[in-house]
């Protein structure tokens, strides 16, 4: 079985199992003060052209999404989000957990706009009622989103003006940071950093073993980081093992490398699919294709390979999810593009 | 600098680092359900002879407090513990984070007893007022303590007695766990095991990068715990990085063989401490040894040691841990023990 | 001014304020122990057929649905109610603040139905990553509706048994309830403890000063109750006050004659509205109408009435509320019908 | 049985029932913003002398905590508090229900000094891993303390200049301020207000049905309170019950003059205690007297007098709580003087 279904399939790039493997005895403190992140914060601040930024490494994705906005929130207030939002969506209610409610709007092709933060931002203060509904006071967008949908620069800057107008801290989701780099480089890292008050590059499905690189631009959201960490349980005691993934990752550009491999293949799939005719759900450039496929065709592929299934779209096909990875090779990327083609 | 002031400053056994390298390539699932976590559960099961216990695998050790303790109180309930006990101190109120209250209770060495949570427990119910009290609904304990002290079998069969007669769950925090069994051969880990419904078998201090193994005993508590980790921002994608560590640790003795040594070393700076005649904060028989040193003497080791400061102690003197690890060489204990004697 | 904005304008029917005048002296023991709470009670018990229920009074609409939601669902679980319910839109995330995420369906009439509560509960398990999302574990609907509408017995009925089917306890927010069983006497108060888990009689918007009654029927859900009620800060010092008013309310039927002559003063203004040609938004038989009227409209009335805004619906026009309650009088309801007739 | 249990054992001051009745039918509108508020909160500025301040009018006292402290603190910020502090003991983990840790402190007679605060704070962020521990970040005490004891004026002061160098705003739980206000005339209500950040004027312990005053005098911690009083259950329909009652109390000294009643009474008895021998667990000055009564003596009051159980003094006897309040007569208050005596 060669499995498409998602991107943390495998462990870690190469480069970043020897680093752990050279490093190991190497005797540091904990908790993420070692040489290796300062090296890697180092690293990443010089790549997203910020020197002030504050850089913390977390595990995972769910667990950087509920510090961050717990940081942020004051009690009675909520983040505007996609309805299809992970935070909305996957994360078993994590933000909720930290006593907020998200507040999720239309999305289209996995993203919203700035009108739509502007309206719902508006009519909350023209209420006269409004301490009985939930403040919106920062907005959650992922790059790329769960549809594997790209906001263009121009999309971003009109979302982050707005933001910025309205006094509310825009946090980027950047799990899968890397295939949106890859696949448009016209909105590069810089960009990112640029606008937005703190996103973070997702690392665990990017060639890591694990961990997210948050960045903090806003100093006045900076403060005590740290004991947000620590009090949402993720303060990892080795946390030199983020570092030393980080520093690789971004000490000369493997992050970036390993993102475009991994672009490339999932649109050599892309064209085979659109080749074969068959439809797909999302127009998606990045690492996650959704093609809509008959009972009969996922059976036949099925047999193969293992794909993620992603959503009923009535009659006799589903949306299912294929994901190439740092990890995918040529050889199982060509092969499946040859079972496409034969369906 | 030769570090000896806490044990997580090295990566992992190299049998672990093996293990990493040789699956790296290897294509699972995510999220703890792929067969190198299946195989670790298996072994553990069989290591603490309970072939019906749940085992989940988290990250770190605050992590696994905060979602054991939040899986098992309802929202009106606490934990009762020693007030020296890791939740009420160093976890930055992440038990507090999920909405309870840590009931601490005076420590002895570190420990607690059954009679004190008895006297705790009926004292409650007597109160007229009870419902204006937070409940006392659960017992943490750790083994060894946060001293390095030991509960006994006979203490912990008795707390653990009067725990089910009071019906509360007993918790047991084993982060260093491996130490508690290696130091008293009297306490098995299948005792352990019979003895709580709740504990965790911690890696991350014991050889492995990361990694605390919550062993369920108690059917009641089971339910639905992986909706608990996710919540809790604890789900690792690449769970099987959990799984393959374990597999090394639990296939043929390892995690026992690699705490033994280090105990063994710990024991040795113990002697060479007491035959110099410096004084102890406390009597341990595990890998935390906590000798009490003049600033001149913390000077003089300084120079050449990473130790940890762990309380003034009044006059000139302060206490001071000295931590061996899985990962301590023979040659850096020889060293310290010399130096020690040349005080 | 004449204020029909909402049903909260005055104080307490004369015979409450009566009762409380005359027991102002004497003494008692306090929260909710005393003899009126326990008389209240009892009277309260017969009225919904129901001996066994448990009957705890709370001050506020709020403090009973956030004490009732975080009594029932685990930490990980949500509560399914309408899109437009109060704990999803006017609670400022009262749900939410206990760590809990409201699930919305999509309300026709203000209302849900029992296949929307099936369908929704089958594809979260059917959902392989059921564990990432959270958990539907009850169902929450208001009678009447915040639109001033009802579910009829049958809908009840259906909702109920599918609650049961599913193991989802049911809850009913009777902020209005009075005003529904006056609407509609084929649903009466015993229908209703005996089709939900859960329910509260409320006292704030139907005669009393403040007091919210919740019944308990389901004995799963009753332990450990004034702990919740303790926990979230709604145990009044002087209980008896709530004790008093219900006292009233039920010896001899006040509650359900007080929300009888408001409906019926309602159903007066529907008709003037409906013979004028003005629109409705909702069809309500409740005490709550919504005519959309024109601004010039709005201006003409808005010299002499305080009406209450509700939403834009495009145009020139907006639905508005109007609000009779126990309070009031055919003078003032004569008045504006009049003033209705002549736009 | 003549009860002297507490200080909520009757309903409220006539004037203030006699308020209630008049104002019955008057229309005003909800959630505290009607002129009777409006005027409340200008007498009670008036009287604490700092028209700047923001007063909000809540519930009950363990509402106003817990509302006031989730208000001020960051997620991982504790409140420091006396280890008999009402938070620490009496209200069922309501602020830990908010997420924060309450951080105890030895009490001397129920109080906490500048120094204690000083010591706990400087070792904290001496601490190198200060981000693992709860981070001070405010303080809270009762003026009277549980125990009926006061701060002086000094005291007062003394501890607030330290807050305020060290950052921690100060937060007053003045349940029964009135009391602590009669008994020490050289420690005023503005002397309060220049005092503290935060405190509440308890009107459900002196002459109200319920309710507290909260005065917010620091201006950064005004913003969005109402947010949070709606987001905790704590918002009141019927606001203007709260506004009406506080009116009467603050027209024209309505407040000071039943709780100097109510001291006049305790000192009565405490004199009564004393002469006949009958040691007390605490020198109070206020409504509350603590005298240790042998079991004889306690079964001989027992049967004309409802006293509180306060605590276990050893041997056979208890400290006793005797209260009188704004509505003990004189008649009552001879009685029990008389069978003191007699004992």
């Amino acid at each position: 079985m060669i499995r498409f279904d998602c991107d943390y399939t495998e462990g870690a790039h190469p480069q970043i199992m020897a680093a752990l493997a050279a490093t190991n005895f190497e005797q540091t403190c904990g908790y993420g003060e070692d040489a290796h992140c300062e090296n890697a914060r180092e690293y990443i601040k010089k790549s997203i052209e910020c020197p002030d930024a504050d850089v913390h490494f977390l595990v995972g994705g769910t667990q950087a999404n509920m510090t961050v906005i717990a940081s942020i929130l004051r009690p009675y207030q909520g983040v505007l989000c996609a309805e299809s939002g992970h935070i909305n969506c996957h994360e078993t209610g994590a933000v909720e957990a930290s006593g907020h409610k998200v507040l999720p709007l239309t999305q289209t092709n996995g993203k919203i706009n700035a009108q739509q933060v502007r309206d719902y931002v508006e009519a909350h203060w023209r209420d006269g009622a409004h301490e009985h509904i939930v403040q919106p006071a920062m907005v959650y967008i992922s790059q790329p989103t769960e549809y594997g949908t790209l906001y263009t620069k121009s999309e971003l800057e009109e979302l982050y003006a707005c933001c910025k107008e309205l006094s509310l801290p825009l946090f980027i989701d950047g799990a899968r940071l890397g295939y949106a780099l890859a696949a448009d480089k016209t909105l590069t890292l810089p960009d990112i950093a640029r606008n937005c008050d703190v996103f973070y590059i997702g690392g665990t499905k990017v060639g890591c073993l694990f961990g997210e690189a948050v960045c903090i631009m806003n100093s006045a959201l900076k403060k005590d980081f740290r004991y947000m960490i620590k009090r949402m349980g993720g303060m990892l005691a080795k946390g030199r093992l983020l570092g030393i993934q980080f520093e690789e990752m971004f000490r000369d550009g493997l992050y970036f490398r390993v993102a475009e491999k991994a672009v490339e293949n999932a649109l050599r799939i892309k064209a085979a699919l659109i080749e074969k005719g068959i439809p797909l759900l999302m127009d998606s450039a990045t690492n996650q294709q959704f093609p809509i496929l008959t009972r009969a065709q996922q059976k036949v592929l099925g047999e193969k390979y293992a794909l993620g299934f992603w959503d009923t779209t009535g009659g006799d096909s589903d949306a299912i999810r294929i994901c190439t990875s740092w990890a995918s090779t040529d050889e199982n990327v060509d092969a499946l593009i040859r079972d496409i083609k034969a369906l």
